[in-house]
């Protein structure tokens, strides 16, 4: 009997027919003798619906008000599921996040967990009990409910899976694993039988969209095994871990990539030590997201800044440095946009230092020009136009080897 | 400025606009200089939705898990009104029952308050907001999330008036007050300006339709003056208080009727002491509810019983009298349907004892044949053919003079 976290998204309980299922995949793991607390989010598309009430009411609702109303999007779920288990003949009850224990600070619509008090979830696992926990909240010292902010369910669970002495945290979604890359995009992309948490943080954050950063970080510094599996099919899912077996560790294990990348140029920057902080805390002040950065020395006293934003953020990019020009002291803006960004992500690289220049080659043979590179220990991304991505990401698959059989690893 | 508790059920805050029309009307008392303390309920037919989801997964849905869900409707409630205050330049803070301090036994689907804990209210109420709380719910002391049951939200509203020591608790509704009789049926029914506790107690428990009994209840004990007005319209309510001015204290205050009430006779039980407790612990164990009572002594050992049933009760309750038969000893059964009840109601009925007589003469003399009569200290009820109902009703609301101009009474 092992103690068990299983986490459902929001997809995968959208309709009283998929918490039923759901309820019937529960009810499978009870009965292989688990211990089971179970997180889940609010149905589908009803925190959509909770925000367009809200937005019909004023254009910036208070974010205490916010977490007030979208907290109840959960308990809803947790409720309808744990009603659906009493009609399996499982004993289960349902805890919203205060009642789960589930402290935070006490900033509204990203709270971070300060700490688990357990007390109550313990004692329903002792009377036999499978717990229903609602994802995404929680509780502030003074009594405020909080939301997690995004990938707020998925961090629940992997936080819940630490403090409870889990074995695992399978987290169900709608996908059956962690691919090589994406495979909407590459037929031949390939599910992972596992990977390393690093690997998979930087999957995370370049856009594999599978599981939520927090969550995998969570995970990692409290060494809790991850499993990504598909809430609809029977399959084996991926496993995240510490320890990835010598024999898969291949030096490239996936590859991320997303397209809507725009790349703007500050030309003619004095060159001062003060010119980096300045420029990125106006963009930053003003919610723009800035992803790769390059400085160009120019010549002696100017420097060029490049980075990439989303399409998205262009133009209130563009208003900010118009705005601070006289501030700044640079003398022109360009940009180009229709273009991505592909990385290349493996632990194994750490070890093999010619592997950003075997993307280049890779690369340079097909005829992508590469706009921009950032790299980090464990992964190499550059930026290239739009229409090359598919191809680079095609080439790269071949060339790292990343296709092959699907192996099934057997889980806990 | 005073403290002023105002509840709001969910027709008022059915919508979006209606919301925000609460907002406007609250807006209105705090620039009066109130001190105001607002409960709602949930939006119109969420309630329903959230129970239609439930009937969906099961048939017999946990008591504690439809708490969890119900609940999340007035939370929805607390949190758009408080935006709509805060977009109307109001401060405003929402609650949930437990953030209110509302205490309830551990019983769910209909729990009882127990204790309210006014420390979190009357912190933000110093803080010189206003203070929106979820009506209906509240928690156990085994930090439970329970709901009041029907009437629930105008429990709330009257158990924080009495507990914060409000000057008054105004329960805005559809209706613009309390009338002499239902103005549906009755053209000539008239607004009253006032009505005592007990008045309106009887008022309610016959059918008024207008506050919960419970609630009145609630109110009479802590002495809470309770107003009932209309949430869209802008006349003044009626005052529900302990004391009615002399000048308005007529002997019958106010006419109260009910359709589909059934009759059911029970012939030939025996003529003892246990037939009665007998009779109706069989029928209560089976959820039917009787109204008025009367027993007929037959002959030396058999008696005669008659109780008043609805309509919706009697198949259940032949059922249950069939499987009792040879229990309780009785010879036949025999129903009459299609009958109503109208009740005569005034605290003034005390001192005047030849008001049922009169109310009899009243009916006989048009033709209106009485089936059954109960009676209190400040009601006298009875059952008719229900094709006799609406003119019993104009006879007796024309005989006590309950017709007249409209005064409005000037409100604190």
């Amino acid at each position: 009997m092992a103690r068990i976290v299983q986490k459902y998204g929001g997809t995968s309980v959208g309709s009283v027919e998929r918490i039923k299922h759901v309820a019937s995949r529960v009810e499978q793991s009870v009965k292989e003798g688990h211990e089971l607390i179970v997180v889940v989010s609010a149905m589908g598309k009803s925190t959509d619906e909770l925000v367009s009430l809200a937005n019909q009411i004023t254009g910036t609702p208070s974010k205490r008000e916010m977490d007030m109303l979208l907290s109840t999007g959960e308990q809803v779920t947790i409720s309808l599921l744990t009603m659906a288990l009493h009609e399996c003949g499982i004993e289960a009850v349902s805890l919203t996040g205060w009642q789960a224990g589930m402290v935070t600070e006490a900033s509204h619509g990203n709270a971070r967990i300060s700490s688990i008090n357990n007390e109550r979830v313990e004692a329903e696992l002792a009377k036999g009990k499978v717990v229903i926990v609602a994802g995404f909240q929680g509780i502030s010292e003074n009594s405020e409910i909080t939301t997690l902010g995004r990938g707020g369910s998925d961090t629940t669970a992997v936080a819940l899976a630490a403090s409870l002495k889990a074995s695992r945290c399978d987290i169900y979604t709608d996908v059956t694993g962690v691919f090589t890359t994406d495979p909407r995009y590459v037929k031949k992309a390939r599910k992972l039988h596992s990977i390393s948490y690093d690997e998979m943080l930087e999957m995370a954050n370049l856009g594999a969209g599978v599981l939520h950063p927090r969550a995998v970080e969570f995970a990692k510094n409290y060494k809790v095994p991850l499993m990504v599996a598909s809430s609809m099919e029977e399959v084996c899912g991926t496993l995240i871990e510490e320890e990835v077996s010598m024999e898969q560790n291949l030096v490239v294990r996936g590859i991320a990539f997303e397209n809507d990348v725009t790349k703007v140029t500050v030309r003619g920057l004095p060159n001062r030590i003060d010119t980096l902080p300045k420029l990125f805390t106006k963009l930053s002040e003003n919610q723009v997201n800035v992803d790769i950065i390059i400085q160009n020395q120019y010549d002696d006293e100017h420097v060029n800044i490049s980075f990439s934003i989303t399409q998205s953020s262009l133009k209130e990019t563009l208003v900010v440095l118009e705005k601070s020009k006289d501030n700044l002291q640079f003398a022109d803006v360009s940009f180009e946009e229709g273009l991505a960004k592909v990385s290349i992500i493996g632990s194994g690289m750490v070890s093999n230092p010619g592997v950003a220049a075997k993307m280049f080659e890779v690369l340079a043979q097909n005829d992508v020009f590469v706009k921009m590179v950032s790299t980090s220990e464990i992964k190499v991304s550059v930026v290239v136009k739009e229409v090359d991505m598919v191809l680079a990401v095609e080439m790269l698959h071949e060339h790292f080897q990343l296709a092959g059989e699907v192996r099934e690893v057997v889980t806990v």
